[in-house]
């Protein structure tokens, strides 16, 4: 006798949709459709709304290339920020931990990405070319690189610094050291290497 | 100056509503979102589809209690399978492991679950009374329990099997034993207790 799936269509549909999430597997996959069918009905039909609005509702803001609903995102279009600084995220949830800080006033450019050859990810796919035309705009005075401090994030940060720099724009970094609050006995070697090497007049 | 989180309202609740999904937290509901919107929106438009149908399609099968489209879903209305055998499962994907295995051609009943007094999951909770009227049919007369080797699905097991057996019905439970393929050497010593306690004549 044929084994029969006891899963009929619809739900194999949504266990193969949900396998589009990254880190989702088949069992995960299968794992959270029953949930959702068995214990949260409600929270499947949000989902559902919330993804199509989503994809009909957002766009990249055509400046700084972060999510927005309009053609110019509200960070952007706020004239009290200051249109002489540009900072260059690997993400929106970079930007968000930026605005956090409550430290910084500038504007943004999100690049999506990283640089990541291993990957694939390469100049063209960040489309570093758009980067390189926002802050070209001749009232961008200095580019401040916010990528991760991780090998991409620094070979990112690396590169751009390099384009940007032969357009003649002031390019800096975030500063790396001790963080906030630590005690240096529990601070990694790499890192007290470099906050000796990068110290500065008290 | 008021941080500006630069996430607009569609990318927030999408946000929102991926948490839903179970094991996922505020980050990796983060990254989700951001990947579907960034690399995926073909995959973001098919899991909103799939959401809706699967919502609106599925129901418990009356005989069963598997997600079926129709009142009776196709394994049980399978005039080929033996209605007098019964396999008791936690979840659809055990009985798909089942079916897969060719070992078995009566019907299921999927209790959605497992006894599990620690969370609040009782026997209410998952329906016995609905199992115990399948159960007493008159055409069934043996139940096998396939609840999971695990604490709960034994706890499961033991409980269903008085309820059953009080009500005159046969009921058996998966044998217990060294997996197929394997090399003793390598087996948990919990198993080989089992394996020897279970022997059998040759």
């Amino acid at each position: 006798m044929e084994p029969e799936l006891p899963e009929p269509e619809p739900l194999t549909t949504l266990i193969e949709s949900l396998r589009c999430l990254p880190g989702v597997g088949l069992r995960s996959a299968r794992r959270m459709a029953y949930h959702l069918l068995q214990h949260d009905l409600r929270g499947a039909e949000q989902l559902s709304h919330a993804l199509a609005t989503a994809v009909a509702g957002l766009r990249h803001c055509s400046r700084c290339n972060g999510f927005s609903e309009d053609d110019i995102c509200v960070t952007c279009a706020n004239p009290k920020r200051d249109p002489t600084l540009l900072c260059v995220v690997e993400t929106p949830a970079d930007q968000n931990m930026i605005e956090s800080s409550h430290g910084y006033r500038g504007l943004y450019y999100v690049l999506m990405g990283r640089l990541a050859p291993l990957e694939g990810v390469g100049p063209q796919a960040l489309q570093f070319d758009r980067l390189l035309e926002r802050a070209a705009d001749g009232v961008v005075r200095e580019v401040i690189l916010a990528t991760n401090f991780t090998a991409e994030g620094e070979t990112t940060a690396h590169y751009l610094a390099e384009l940007l720099r032969s357009r003649g724009l002031a390019v800096s970094r975030l500063a790396r050291g001790v963080p906030a609050g630590s005690e240096l006995e529990y601070v990694d070697a790499g890192t007290i290497a470099w906050a000796l090497m990068e110290r500065r007049g008290a």
